[in-house]
């Protein structure tokens, strides 16, 4: 093999690395993004709740209470766009950027709209309905910016922290949605069809989106989310969800299993809390040490490259480093062929073949570690579109939808992204 | 909504537009890349066939023609590699670029070993069937690039026109090596086995290619690919592969009916090399009307953003007609809210709205056209991905593999994909 062909070839595999490096360094920043938008959520949703209870208190309770949580939301909201700041100074355009660009600017916009809807809690001029819209709306927008990190990243490992975190956030504010929902059929003394079919919805999801969770997790949130699915507060609210799905409930009854159903939910949504904060510790974790690891690698990409040594060195050498994982399937084999035949010197045709399929190999250990992610993300993206095509061309509700989803699934005895799969096609071959 | 707010919304959304003509620029490139491959690969189909010829005939027959086909391959990789060099100039790192880039330093590893192969065959120092494996994992890695183009492209009708021709590629060499493996077994009188089994799995999987490539195709090529099917030719073919299936042939019945099954599949493969310059001519046009298009648009995202103003015009007025089957969906709202309102005016709440909801549509109407062609994609990844693990893990060759996928997706009445997910799922489960 000519020495000019042998070049050419690891011109390539350098190529590839460098733009595997690039795409890193993206997905770290996707990954703070996501620290923020946690925090930011979280502290929407505790906003949400008060300005319930402010709303519903007719204005006497938890003004001064809603103030802090309207001030700790804003702290949050500057700090996310602090660091969204730095987003558009990248000239890169980073794998399913588009999407996730036009993410950022749909909750940029919902978060546009915050002050106005604050205006109006205080003037008590909206109705308690509104509110939740308002809210849930912002938040499925902030969740949606998570969504698509986790579906652009392609490092295994913080794929599936940010697939666990994603389903986890989810869970957690279908858990919330319920409390709101559970609280106002209680205090009205029992549900109707409508009010019946959103809580079953809300539970039904908050499950899926927790066993995903428990699928992808680090074994420590998962073993915190063990304790708090064991805790009396869940039990309590499994035996509340079953009397709202059956009873019907006198007055005083209903205000009385109100206040218990509103205790006990937020018993277990604190507690989901602390398990968050421990997946974000994960991720934080994660990020920390790629980013170490990969330091002096990224560095060496940034720094022009000199000449042609100095990229065999880079495509066999301190690269390695970044993705432990994967090589230790080549650990049987010489490790940097070209690093050993020292700096400039001629390739061999063999060190050469070494190279290539080192990095095949390592590229596909890659591609199955991240396939059961991809499956994940893939099936709650066609269950979602699904769900969106039944509203719009059967004129369902939402909740509805879910519903018509879930008895298809029962009913046919099928995998529930098997029938929203089908959902999809048949809108495809309908136009 | 404060107009710093707004603008910050804005300025997401050309950041996502942006990002997607990015990703459109590589595209063509690609689509060119991919061209220049068709190329190289149908000149290395006819050396190959030419040098079993030339091997075959003790080196009496063949020899001037071999030279010719020899250099028209030649010219062909020259074309191909000097489009290569423009692409590691590009200093963006596209969608999946790092498979790409791997794909092609495997596929020129792999071309920089064919002068050995050929200095070989000359000297006729060399066994046909390792002329063969030679040839056939030159194409192979030849073909993989086009998938990964394919799996990249983010455009529908190009990532249809991608997927279609890949998949005859791949049809019409599976094509190929049927006629070579029938053209063994019938000059030796009969099919063993292991003969029999590569056979029918060439023809099968021809068969899969076909299908998915007639999916996915223009409609002139689905018309021109029927009457290749309907040809006389195919119906000679079909009857000879029967009787390789069922019949040991005598000594002269058996060279006889070699040179019908050579005649007839090169007839067969000489009239599917028409279809597939239609479907190149088609890829071909496509990308033409996209540059076209393109033009304008790409020159303003390349020049220098003259403050937000050009920004916001940018987002809302030229980069449209990029995606005119899209842009239908809104035709009846205001197209371009933010340049009807003039340059430099401020943003109003509802244009923002618009705009933001414009893209999310766009972005959505996108993905929908695009699931087809990700699913065929994801499906045959499956399936190579399960029959490499069979290999690996059970020790069967790749005839064999196949055969199992087969009888397991025939005894449990499912489809292919599904089984190799449960093959790939499982090997995922056992580490």
């Amino acid at each position: 093999m000519p020495q000019r062909n042998r070049r050419e070839v690891v011109r390539f595999l350098v190529a590839a690395r460098q733009c595997e490096i690039e795409n890193l360094k993206h997905l770290l920043e996707a990954g703070r993004l996501v620290l923020s938008i946690t925090g930011l959520v979280h502290r929407l949703q505790r906003e949400r709740g008060a300005s319930n209870l402010f709303l519903g208190s007719g204005g006497q309770c938890y003004g001064e209470q809603l103030q802090d949580y309207q001030d700790a939301a804003t702290q949050a909201e500057r700090e996310l766009r602090a660091r969204l700041g730095g987003w558009l100074e990248h000239t890169q355009c980073p794998h399913g950027c588009a999407r996730f660009f036009a993410r950022i600017a749909t909750a940029l916009h919902g978060l546009a709209g915050l002050p106005e809807l604050r205006e109006q809690v205080r003037a008590r001029s909206i109705a308690v309905t509104a509110v939740m819209t308002g809210f849930n709306d912002l938040i499925r927008d902030l969740l949606a910016v998570v969504f698509e990190a986790a579906d652009s990243a392609a490092d295994p490992q913080i794929s599936r922290a940010l697939v666990a975190l994603f389903n986890f956030m989810q869970g957690k504010e279908l858990a919330g949605q319920e409390r709101a929902i559970g609280a106002a059929g209680f205090s009205q003394g029992g549900f109707d069809d409508s009010l019946r079919q959103a809580l079953l919805h809300r539970i039904d999801a908050q499950e899926r989106s927790f066993e995903v969770f428990a699928d992808f997790c680090d074994p420590q949130s998962r073993a915190a989310w063990q304790q708090v699915a064991a805790s009396p507060h869940t039990s309590e609210v499994e035996r509340l969800r079953r009397i709202a799905c059956t009873r019907t409930l006198s007055g005083a009854d209903g205000m009385e299993t109100a206040q218990a159903w509103f205790a006990h939910t937020t018993h277990r949504i604190d507690a989901m809390k602390r398990v968050e904060e421990g997946l974000e510790a994960h991720l934080e974790g994660l990020c920390e040490s790629r980013i170490e690891a990969a330091g002096s690698e990224l560095a060496a990409a940034d720094a022009p490259t000199a000449g042609f040594a100095a990229l065999a060195l880079a495509a066999a050498g301190p690269f390695a480093t970044l993705f432990p994982d994967a090589q230790t399937e080549a650990d049987g084999e010489a490790r940097s062929p070209v690093l050993a035949a020292g700096i400039g010197a001629p390739l061999s045709g063999r060190s050469v073949m070494d190279l290539v399929h080192q990095q095949s190999r390592r590229l596909q250990a890659m591609e199955d570690e991240l396939h059961a992610a991809r499956k994940a993300l893939a099936e709650r993206k066609v269950i979602e579109r699904a769900k969106a095509l039944l509203m719009k061309h059967r004129g369902l509700s939402e909740d509805e939808a879910h519903r018509f989803l879930r008895q298809t699934t029962m009913n046919q005895n099928r995998r529930l992204a098997e029938v929203a799969e089908s959902v999809v096609s048949m809108a495809e071959m309908l136009g």
